[in-house]
């Protein structure tokens, strides 16, 4: 961390600040050039706020220079972390497909969804029971009863649901759930980051729509220290000024936050995108960028799905992209 | 709302589709032309999902025209709302000065800050008992004991109080508190939304970091559709590419949000700015943009602030400025 | 394009509208609801401007239906355009890589770089003369010896030549460049873009820092509608909140501009990632998303860069990445 | 300057860099600690490349410390800057009033209009003669001509005239022009910035759509580097994801830049809202802010207005509008 201090700081606050960084075991190594001081904060900065030495009225300005997340870190862990879910692996150089409906509708809707997917290569199944709407007015999604029924699909296929959770309350519902999804607007959600850090599930963490690596990460980061070290990291795209696309994805997340963590990083194409024509691109290119994964809207009747019906695929489209997702897959491996 | 149609529609499903409106009372008015067709949809589509709609075949696009929210619509209810908050009253012309610490720290100090700030204007305390923390390693608030310091502050001044609440779980410690908020990580919490709709609470919903105005009024229209009316907007900066402020003020909320709806808009200069020297101007562009309020931190020591000290005023700038801002707001009633 | 009128709206000033409107041969389609009148016009309304009818005491809101642009659309030029660059096409399917240094430094350097990259399989030399820097104390390019440079080193090499222009008075310089440059902070200078379309020189024209699709493509209708339709877009990064890459690539602009219009779209990895090592995973994702081809910065020695070092490829790495780019190619061409 | 080493730098390379800054008379400090070491650089780092450090093996990161800007930087020049437009002074603490249509039209039009709001209260009027529009098929402006009808308006009524130039060869028509206005859109034309540094008109530069107030302070520092110091800089709103407005008044730029920078601040309501009925408010906001004046669109005949009509005022709104701002003006100035 370095402080930068104010033109004349008192020497008498200076010599206060010094004495009780040093009483945290933080060496300080003072610059003094004609017209600023600088001081060197070296050691275990993570528990100094930085707001704190922000509000001294001695400073100028601080900038950190270790990273605030510690169990997400990869340079505390370099190897890569593989999640175990429902005996699929998320991470470690192999391609993970998740695939599914926007929302659970009907028993017949689901396991058709599923058989259909897994033929095609997916090795996990989606689906939404609880449903963040912006309108109140909108389709709430079958909540308890939508569980039960990816319970059945998942006994029908055997793939392992993962499906979002959006309240600490319903967490008890979840028990046969293999992953659960904390969705885009409760990533900063912390009560129920804290909830889900004692659980022992496998947890899909979304970025927010304008949140940066950074607090992506945190977000892990509080799931993490509560002891829970299963998450898998997903882009899903954030919010600009371009409208034509639902969001906007961020394909470098996928580079940066697998060098930043250790954790997977998986892709979203269907929210990213908002449309189904977008889908093969974006998964496409998330998979040439590195990702360990993606998790694609399929529905086997977009045009009647109860929500996010324009973003969702067709069996036979989400067959063809599988196969040329395995090529690009493949290339990506070839070392030169 | 109006549906325009891909070139060469089918005939069959265009049938369809508008038999299908019309059996929910909404009128089908067609326009055809050379290289489009449109549908001009006229009624109350509220209870189309728009979604639905873009999926189909033969659709290309679909603009909405009403809004989506009713009870919180002006159109609708074209007088103020005057929300009462332990006999306080926001909106309706009046200006309301909220004021007090980030966090409570200890009863001296939340009774010293609620007395001096009652001593210059102030009409409400602010103050955080639950706070959320980008960092799990950052002091967490005094959480249920923080809640009882602000009751004893307002039984030693009589000031009605408002503070955070981050989770349904935390609703029944909130039984004295007479304005609950709602933080901006949470303004898309729709299953806490939908549990402070059946509270009688005034609520303070806060904008997300990158909500637009129709993500806000449709959050409102969440708590509205509950059966809760007592619904607060709250201006607080929002995120954008420029990082000298801790989040960009959205001044132009002010008079476009009194304009779409009926409820009253305060704004947060603190959070908005990030630092204290931002908080007279940015209050100033507020009551001057026609803010019904103002939501302002204030530290009797700010220097050891354990959160956001550097964007709390010490009392005496606050007293300054509460006298600055009621000049304004004369200012503003002025008329020509 | 779509007409709401406000609530009792004027009966004599609703007539003059619509005499007016057909005037100009738009057909207009009236729908009478209870809540609201619309009024469809249909006819080719590009020459209507949206700003006049908004204006309108009567009008509520104007929505737009048809695309802005007409030389740039699909729709009326549904086969790709293929620009031919002193003999190497860019567009129609193939992929066509562009590389060099940031900026041109000495007839050493550039002609070194060319050999290099054109042994990888480079097919074009970019290289900076004129340099936009966003501070006037920094380097500003070798401006005219420094385009004298870049010709040198295309008679060694064979290589045709893009470099860009900031000013319309250079343009005389650029007689021997193959292809001219237009950087993202120039894409809506009008003047500029008006100059290039009055030349025969293929244009490739980057996107601006925060422009939308639709800005970008009216950016190469300026060009086009001078006569010269010879244009490139160039997707390089877009500016959002996130601080970690110097700008964010926007991924899907390769699939959406590619959908909206007939011109061939590369991608400048360099720039908007601003880190070296996020060149190969960007410049992957960039092929797999349809992209017709790339421009990379390739520096001999980076360290010693006179810009840009950071994010320069060395010729070892460019020579790699080359080879996977072929292969992730290869792969896009499968058809399932 | 701060440089953040690498793990492990290798010590000859360390060496060979500091020997480099300490040739360039920068002072090295060294902070060693276990997890990183740090060189903190005391000097006049404006002439050290970041990006050259940046580039370096053996550098992690490189932090600035002091302003890139040095003659528009309020540390070097504590006093505020006066700019004298034609015997209007522009900065100070006095409120200047800058009105008139977006494009002139005609002669009776620009002449109406400027009698007009200088009965009101303005002391300068404005005018597009050559106007950046986004489309190649909107009215681009009466150009020349223009500028002629804007001197007959200054001749009738003596108030100075401030137009926009959109390219150095239109410079030998401005002579008569009292400030020129430089567009956001070529906020960052460099060629254009340095031209405009070599004559000595006052310049008002108006922010790009999404630069920083750094970026913003460095265009200014390349006209003033040039030779001229008379520059205005004018916030007029910035681009976010809120489509309601047409752009995101950035109220906070006026005291930032107010306290990073001498030059004086102005204001453009009309086209960060883009609707007359905002342009009150935030009028108002922005006086509150501490803006040392406004520039804003009358049009005698809104709803006729060649371009950017629904965001103009009519002469007898801005008359009453006038009165309130020197109200809130007046108010701003009391001391207590």
């Amino acid at each position: 961390m370095i402080v930068i201090l104010k033109k004349n700081a008192d020497k008498g606050q200076l010599g206060n600040l010094i004495s009780w960084l040093e009483s945290k075991n933080i060496q300080v190594h003072e610059s003094i050039g004609e017209s600023e001081t600088i001081l060197g904060l070296v050691g275990d900065t993570t528990t100094i706020d930085i707001n704190l030495l922000n509000a001294l009225d001695i400073v100028e300005d601080v900038k950190r220079i270790q990273d605030p997340y510690k169990k997400a870190n990869r340079k505390f862990h370099p190897e890569d972390t593989v999640v175990n879910v429902g005996g699929v692996s998320i991470g470690g150089g192999s391609l993970t497909i998740i695939a599914g409906p926007c929302s659970v509708e009907s028993e017949e809707q689901i396991c058709a969804v599923a058989e259909s997917v897994k033929a095609s290569g997916a090795s996990m199944l989606r689906g939404g029971a609880f449903k963040p709407r912006t309108s109140p007015y909108s389709f709430q999604g079958l909540r308890a009863d939508g569980l039960r029924l990816l319970e059945i699909a998942k006994e029908h296929t055997g793939l392992p649901i993962v499906t979002e959770l959006m309240d600490i309350s319903q967490l008890p519902l979840f028990e046969k759930v293999d992953m659960i999804q904390v969705g885009a607007r409760n990533m900063q959600n912390f009560e129920l980051l804290k909830a889900l850090g004692k659980t022992d599930k496998p947890i899909l963490l979304k970025r927010g729509l304008s949140s940066t690596y950074e607090e992506l990460l945190m977000a892990a980061e509080y799931i993490m220290s509560g002891g829970n070290e299963n998450v898998v990291l997903c882009e899903r795209g954030i919010r600009t000024f371009e409208t034509y696309t639902r969001n906007t994805l961020d394909i470098s997340a996928v580079p940066v936050l697998k060098k930043l963590s250790h954790l997977p990083v998986i892709v979203d194409p269907s929210h990213a995108g908002g449309k189904y024509e977008l889908v093969p691109p974006l998964s496409s290119a998330a998979v040439a960028a590195g990702a360990d994964g993606l998790i694609i809207e399929v529905h086997n009747d977009p045009e009647h799905a109860l929500c996010d019906g324009p973003q969702s695929l067709k069996p036979e489209s989400f067959n063809k992209l599988v196969k040329k997702l395995s090529l690009i897959h493949n290339a990506m491996r070839e070392e030169f």
